[in-house]
Order: structure tokens, then C-alpha cells, then sequence
């Protein structure tokens, strides 16, 4: 059937281009008589891919030379516990700042393996509805780090600007936005993000981290958690994710092409603003929890009046063509992921049949 | 071009079946209007998938109800910390057999962990040219765990009878000969193996772990590198790799349709007879360093008389379509894999080059 409209929170819609492109050359690499797949990760046409990889990423976010980019397994939720694992020392804290089920997650993580410290938590009730003000994060001036969360896909809340920490290390968890506009790296020692949202498939984390943080790291952990290890061997330790690595080379490659990440970001905030402008003027009708300033471009949450009539848009949208609208399990309601691959057309496709659906199935009064 | 001969050691050859069945269905899987990468893990079209892939499993090996079998993430040199971070507590010590460089590995990582101790060693003047014998395994009756590694892909040996460990826990890195053939699983409490040599792509690392030790595991560890956390989410605690387990799908899915391992098996056997018999009937130029009862038929390694024959062996077959033979910059010399999907027909039009080979360049004499 033709392609559908894909607001999947991840894994997430893929840019055609690059889906094709794996699909024609899936069977022979460049007339090499053999898949990607089945290259060798020593051998020069897959190194060349690997290389790639790396440095697009490095274009698109004008990464400095003080910065290392790993590809590395195991997804965010292995950073979790391998980020304490090189920077927290005994004898030392680190300050974890709560805005949704992943920081949470994090930080039960981190205390496994040192001391941690709440530095904030907007989670009133169980429900995290914003973004913590300046005010509120009480920062401890002697913390290893300083670990937040920039998006928040259960929730639907992201940080537009990021905390200052002076001079304790930043270390943010940016899966579901990574890479969706250009911001400042250096603001930051390390930054991890799964792939399967905005670039990439599952099976692939990005890290990039400030050489003297990758350095410093702690010894007495196994070879194969030290970011030292990967960034020491060009993320070729061991064995990589060799197709994966192949396909965030292709979304990277497609995005520069597009223009590159201020053109991703030109995109993606006239997303959020047709959904969020949809919302909102139904407001009686759909109904979004989340603080205006902390509403994430990235996944879109909103209520209807019921869980009956919840069920039926889903349904109703998914005739339509467009799917991945459902709620996360724990929260409820609609979830709208907008990551770079989702069309502005996809987008005013739903605004209009939101639109709709009240006329056909009226207002809450 | 056509598809070449696949030689290489890993990632290797796969069916084309495989491969062509993923190009196919590579935009829109099923029907569905995406890609199968595209698909939520939680969704049921990925689920259906990542079911099969385990029953798959379980279904070639007969693996019995005793046992999890999951699919995580970071390969083989991953499990070799994780293995001890799992099963040596405080207080224990771990034996290791060693037969290799990736036994030697694994060893480091344990050695990072808990208390260790090498029950046999093979490597004699750094060079490990056999499996040991019974009578030199001097094993600890009171170990956590004896940890062998089945198939040495540098030096091109394999276990074909594995070691008595009477009540101690046997675990086996199984990456390079894992479902070349059936085996005794019951013989084992924990099998890891990297996907990429017989069974699909890297990225990927399968484990069949027995209850018991799974339950048993420690808690004072991260809960990501805990088996049981695995065990418990049927793989799916994080995101795995969809794509990944997708294409060992297809393999095993293939395989079965082959006639399952003893199908496999018969092949493999075939391809192994008739490599060293090419090089047994030229012994005085093709010189195979490792012990007769000990060949791998997984990787087959020999030397030709000169390092300058080598080079010209390995350019030679390159032009006929015969590709991965160059040995491991360790240790230098042919090594031709012959993973599950390297045909006969590959192997026949191999050991026919070699015959000519020698016939052009002279024997050594």
C-alpha cells in the first residue's frame, strides 16, 4: 500500500530517500558484490560509511575538535548506567534533574552505582507537566555532573534553553530531540541519544563527549564501558552495528541535503505550530496538560473529552492513513511524534481531520 | 555485479534469501505503509517478528522450557563483562579455558569484576594452535562458572566435544560456531553468541541462559545489564534492535526451511572435508598450523610458503569473485570462514583456485 503517515514516537518515520537508497543497494554495496551487511567492519567500503557517520554528524552540529562522536550499543537506556559508570567517582554526587519517566529511570540507575542528588523534579502528583524554572534547580556546586533529560516523549515536554551549571559538567539524555535544529555543543561535557527518532534506526546511540570528560573517565569499570575504549579505536572496538551505522549515514546524508539543521528546524516549528494552533483552538475540546513554554515540538500530547472518544479518533485517524497516534501506556490520551522525517502535509493531514472529527463528534458543551 | 564468493570472517555472508526477502518488504512491510524499522517495538506487526525470531531459536535448537533465550545488545565482548557482572559475586572465583585472543578478552573484562583463575591454556609461545586435551583442564570444583569459548576464529580452531564441568556452571562464547549444527544445550547454563557470523547481522547478541542462573543472578548491578530484566520483558525492556532481529528472522526462517541444523550441519561438514582435504593433498605448500582434531570448520587458516604468495593468493582470488581470505593482522595467512551461508559451490571453486594455484606459482619443493 502507499506509504502512510507515520507519528510513531519511536522507532520513528525514516526519510523515504534514505529508506530507498538501503533498499537499492541492499543486495550489492557500490558494485561489491555483496550487502553492507555482510561487509567486513575492517574493510575500507564499510569504513568509509562508519567515517561518514561521523562526520556528518560533526558537520550538521559543528562539533569541535575538543569533542569525541561514538557509535556506540545498547540505546539511552544502557547511558543510564554507563554515564555514573565513567564519571561518578566514589567519594563523589551527582545531581539528577526529574522531568519524566526517563530521568526518573536514569537516576534509578545512577544509585546503583554512586551517590545521586534530586537538583529538581517538576513530577507533582506523578505527572510532570513542564519544564523546571531557573528558580527552582538547587545545584550542587561539587556534583560530578549535572544530568537532565531534554525531551520528554511521555509528558510532552522539552527545554528550549538549557541550565546553566557553571562549572559542573552538563550531561543530557537528547534522544527524542536530537538533532532537530542546531544547538550550542559546548554548552554541554556529554551528550547520548538513541537513534530511532529523529535519525536512525534502534540499535544505535550517539555520544558525543568533551575529551578531557572521555579522559578523566574512571578505569576500574570493564574495558568495554569506558568511553575511552571507543573513542581511542573510532568506535570500532568492537564489532559495530554496521547497518545501522549505514542508516544514520543515509538520514544525515538526506538531511544535509534538505539544508541541514536550521532548514530541519524551519520544519519542524511550523509543525508544531499547525498542531499546537489545532489544539488550541478547540481548546475546550483537546485538551494539552502541558505548561506553554515547556510544549515539546517533538511529541505533541493532548486529551479528548473521553477515553471512548480517544479510541476513536485513533481508530478513525488510522483509516485516514495516519498511525502511531496512541498515548504512552502509562499516560493515556494522543501522542503526536513529530520527528524529522514527518511532512508538514502530514501534519495539516491531521490538523484537518481533528478539525473534522469535532464537527462529526461535537464539542464537549 | 554479481554476487560475489563471502569469505569473510564476520560480519559474513548471508542467504540471499534472507537478504532479498528484506530488500522486498524493505519501504512497506506487509502491507503496513512502513518500513519494518519504521514499526514501534511495541507494535504487533514488530512484535509478530521478534516472537518469531525467539521460536525460531528455540524451535532449530530444541531448546527447552528451562532456558530464556534473549536478544541484546553490544555483541559478545559486552557478555564478557556482563557475564561475570551477572554470575561471579564476591567471595567466588570464575574459571577461563583459554584457546584464544577472544578468550583472553574475555578473561581481562572478569578480571575487572571479580576473582578469576585459567583452568587450561592452550597458548603456547602466543600462538594457540589446539583445543585442550581432558586431562589438562584442572578445574575448580567450588568455581562460579567455567567459561570457554566453542570456535577461535583467529587461529581456526573449534571444541567438537565439550568439557565436563560436573555442577560448576559451563558458559560458552558460542559467537563464531553458534547453529552450524545442533548441540546439547542442556550441557550449558549460558551460551552467548554475536550474531554476525552464522545467523545475521551485527548489532545483535544472542543469549540461552538456564532459569535458575538467570533468577540467581546478582541485583547489585545496573538493572540493563541484568539478565533477568531481559528474561522478565521477553527482550523488549528497551528499545531492541528491530531491524537486527528482523534479519536473523530471516535467517533462521531460511535455515528452516534448509532442512534446520542437521541440514546445516551435513553442508558445513561437507565444505570443511573438502577445504582440508585441498590443503592436506598439498601439505608441503598449503601448511594448516593447527591440530588435526582440532580444525575449525568454521574459519579454516593456513600459510602458503611466502608472506609475497599470500598477498598474490589472496589478489588472484579476489579477480575470480572470491572475497575475506586475507588471515588476522595478528596473525597473518589465509583464512577462509565458512559460515552457514558459504555454499559447497563456493568452497568446490575455492579448492579448485588453489590446485591451480599452485600449479601457476610452483610447488614449494
Amino acid at each position: 500500500m502507499a506509504r502512510v503517515m507515520n507519528f510513531n514516537p519511536g522507532p520513528a518515520a525514516l526519510p523515504l530517500t534514505a529508506l530507498e537508497r538501503a533498499r537499492d543497494e541492499l543486495i550489492d554495496f557500490r558494485g561489491s558484490g555483496m550487502s553492507i551487511i555482510e561487509h567486513s567492519h575492517r574493510g575500507k567500503e564499510y569504513e568509509a560509511v562508519h567515517d561518514e557517520a561521523i562526520a556528518l554528524t560533526r558537520e550538521l552540529l559543528s562539533v569541535s575538535d575538543n569533542y569525541h562522536v561514538l557509535f556506540l550499543q545498547g540505546g539511552a537506556s544502557q547511558q543510564f548506567a554507563v554515564v555514573p559508570m565513567n564519571l561518578l567517582p566514589s567519594g563523589k554526587s551527582a545531581d539528577y534533574i526529574l522531568t519524566g519517566g526517563w530521568s526518573e529511570k536514569a537516576l534509578e540507575e545512577a544509585k546503583l552505582i554512586g551517590q545521586t542528588r534530586v537538583a529538581a523534579s517538576t513530577g507533582e502528583n506523578g505527572k510532570y507537566t513542564r519544564i523546571p524554572r531557573k528558580d527552582e534547580l538547587k545545584l550542587d556546586p561539587n556534583a560530578a555532573y549535572v544530568h537532565m533529560t531534554s525531551n520528554n516523549t511521555l509528558f510532552g515536554t522539552q527545554w528550549f534553553e538549557f541550565p546553566e551549571t557553571g562549572n559542573v559538567p552538563l550531561v543530557a539524555d537528547m534522544s527524542s530531540d536530537f538533532m532537530w535544529r542546531k544547538f550550542d555543543v559546548n554548552r554541554f561535557a556529554l551528550i547520548y541519544a538513541g537513534a530511532q527518532k529523529n535519525i536512525g534506526p534502534s540499535g544505535i546511540v550517539l555520544v558525543i563527549a568533551r575529551k578531557d570528560i572521555v579522559e578523566g573517565g574512571r578505569k576500574d569499570i570493564p574495558k568495554i564501558f569506558r568511553y575511552n575504549t571507543h573513542a581511542d579505536n573510532r568506535s570500532l572496538y568492537n564489532t559495530p552495528p554496521t547497518f545501522s551505522i549505514y542508516l544514520v549515514r543515509n538520514v544525515l546524508s538526506w538531511m544535509k541535503e534538505q539544508g541541514g539543521l536550521s532548514a530541519m528546524e524551519k520544519i519542524n516549528r511550523e509543525k508544531g505550530r499547525l498542531l499546537y494552533e489545532a489544539i488550541d483552538r478547540h481548546a475546550d475540546y483537546y485538551r494539552c496538560p502541558v505548561a506553554t513554554d515547556s510544549r515539546s515540538l517533538m511529541n505533541v500530547v493532548f486529551r479528548l473529552p473521553t477515553e471512548a472518544l480517544e479510541e476513536q479518533f485513533v481508530g478513525e485517524a488510522k483509516k485516514k492513513g495516519m498511525v502511531g497516534l496512541k498515548g504512552h501506556r502509562s499516560v493515556g490520551g494522543i501522542r503526536v511524534s513529530l520527528y524529522n522525517a514527518v511532512s508538514v502535509e502530514s501534519v495539516k493531514a491531521l490538523t484537518a481531520f481533528m478539525d473534522d472529527f469535532i464537527r462529526s463528534n461535537g464539542a464537549k458543551s
